[in-house]
């Protein structure tokens, strides 16, 4: 199943919808009590996951002013305005690239734990938005990665059982201001202004079932054989694989939620994918971000997210 | 005026009060058309300021069913859940000393710009209420900072219209496990788990009319003379000067809206003033926090924030 928000004009409240073949079937018009957007159906996800099921497999068209073209809405990001956003830093290839082109060597503590910051969950677009380049940046850059978002609250959560709670996957894209972060870094608080201006997240949620025959199950969860590409302007710059995955999203969930309560609507990012930024690959390979450019984030069975870069 | 959020039993829904000397007024049930939480009023704080100092200032008791006496009533974090948590660092002895104590020298771009990292707004409680120490933590610390509440939607805030975005300000208290903390920041993504288990604020929200008398105001927007004390078990540990700032509120603001918009309901922290926990002061004053010790924190003009630490 595919679920994401959507509207038909700037403005609108985000309507949660389901994608049916080209079509989206507006979900509380077609499920009596279901609420109108994702956040509220996902504080209620045991209730409407089966009847959401039961509606995407609906044969026939669904009745007049239920369902839309999917050309004819605006998509936003599938969960509008997410509970928290916690990113981690889950790919090796990632983090030893990235620190090697700021001459550092790989940290041990990486291996000993899934490590995240929190970043803003105020900033969150969709596919197509515009991104708005920091007045203060040359270096924009994009950065190519999964999310999953909680469906099920829940604190302690041992690993073995942490994928039950994961409502669905989305591609992210944690764009990044690499001069700002590079400087507030030093002050040892973590990204911030680097990344706070925006996050993309789409083009839809899709369910675990969905990824069922893709799946490498393991004792510490769930990895997925899929494979993830970006590119800019039409050309490829990036490809990785999220089976590569050093920590597991369960693994990442059991870390969050020690002695921390998640909710419904956590959104949690993978970090970022070997080669998935143009701070791993150089500006050798590619320049930084400027306005007009158009990035594309290509996962298999998760769609494509493209956001185009504005002044 | 002084702004709470109470319930009379646990589980009930907080609902906004003021305090009006020993006694909380209701506010929806005082103002026609009020909403009842924090979080509503401040969405349309323009249009509630003024009937809230009305209600404030109003001699009398309250019709029956409208107030309750201070001690019949739970009182909660101002604000129970922020729609943000971004924390600063903005007293230059306690980045010094705390640094020192790791043996580091002071970082030049602290002096550059004001810092901040974003935490878990979903973790916050109020006065009097336990804080859980986390199972794995052997280094359990306070943090005394001063918070500002965000009472207007705004981006990019020049420094000098910034302190008009404040609703009000409160006592915070931004719980820190330090080993926890000490190992995840070598990795280079801040503090997370180290802070995400609980933030106390309270015990209630005050309006900058209440602090005229006492603010220093300048170029770089306000800073209060109000002195700062936090006490373990009694004993007091920690005394500092929030007018001893180095960045103001003011520019905390305008660097956190920069290229990224703030919301009412947005929490900004301070950052922990000289000598304000124990990281600073050094084990041999005063050992890590232990289950039943009680944390007091006292701020002059915005009251004692009293948390319990359990296990």
């Amino acid at each position: 199943m595919k679920l994401v928000s959507y509207r038909m004009q700037e403005q609108q409240a985000w309507r949660a919808g389901i994608l049916r073949e080209d079509r989206i079937v507006d979900i509380a018009s077609s499920l009596a009590g279901a609420p109108p957007g994702m956040l509220e159906l996902l504080d209620e996800w045991e209730r409407w996951i089966e009847p959401l099921q039961l509606l995407s497999q609906q044969a026939g068209t669904p009745a007049e002013g239920q369902s839309f073209p999917l050309e004819a809405v605006l998509l936003g990001s599938p969960l509008p305005r997410p509970r928290s956003f916690r990113d981690f830093y889950s790919f090796e290839a990632h983090v030893k690239t990235a620190r090697a082109r700021r001459g550092l060597e790989m940290i041990p503590q990486w291996y000993h734990f899934p490590v995240f910051y929190f970043s803003n969950a105020a900033a969150f677009v969709g596919p197509n938005a515009y991104v708005k380049k920091p007045a203060t940046t040359k270096w924009l850059d994009y950065e190519l990665e999964l999310a999953c978002v909680i469906g099920k609250e829940g604190v302690d959560i041992p690993v073995e059982q942490a994928d039950r709670y994961i409502a669905g996957y989305c591609i992210l894209n944690d764009w990044s201001a690499r001069d700002l972060q590079r400087e507030e870094v030093k002050v040892g608080l973590g990204p911030a202004k680097g990344k706070d201006f925006a996050t993309s997240m789409g083009p839809w949620l899709v369910t675990p079932d969905e990824l069922a025959d893709v799946c490498i199950a393991g004792e510490e969860g769930n990895r997925f054989a899929l494979t993830m590409v970006a590119r800019v302007n039409g050309i490829e710059l990036s490809r990785g694989y999220f089976q590569d995955i050093h920590y597991t999203f369960a693994q990442m969930i059991a870390r969050a939620s020690a002695d921390c309560p998640l909710y419904p609507g956590d959104v949690i990012g993978s970090g970022t994918v070997g080669t998935g930024c143009i701070l791993e690959l150089g500006t050798e390979r590619h320049r930084w971000l400027e306005a007009g450019d158009v990035v594309e984030l290509e996962v298999d069975r998760l769609g494509v997210l493209q956001n185009i870069i504005s002044e």
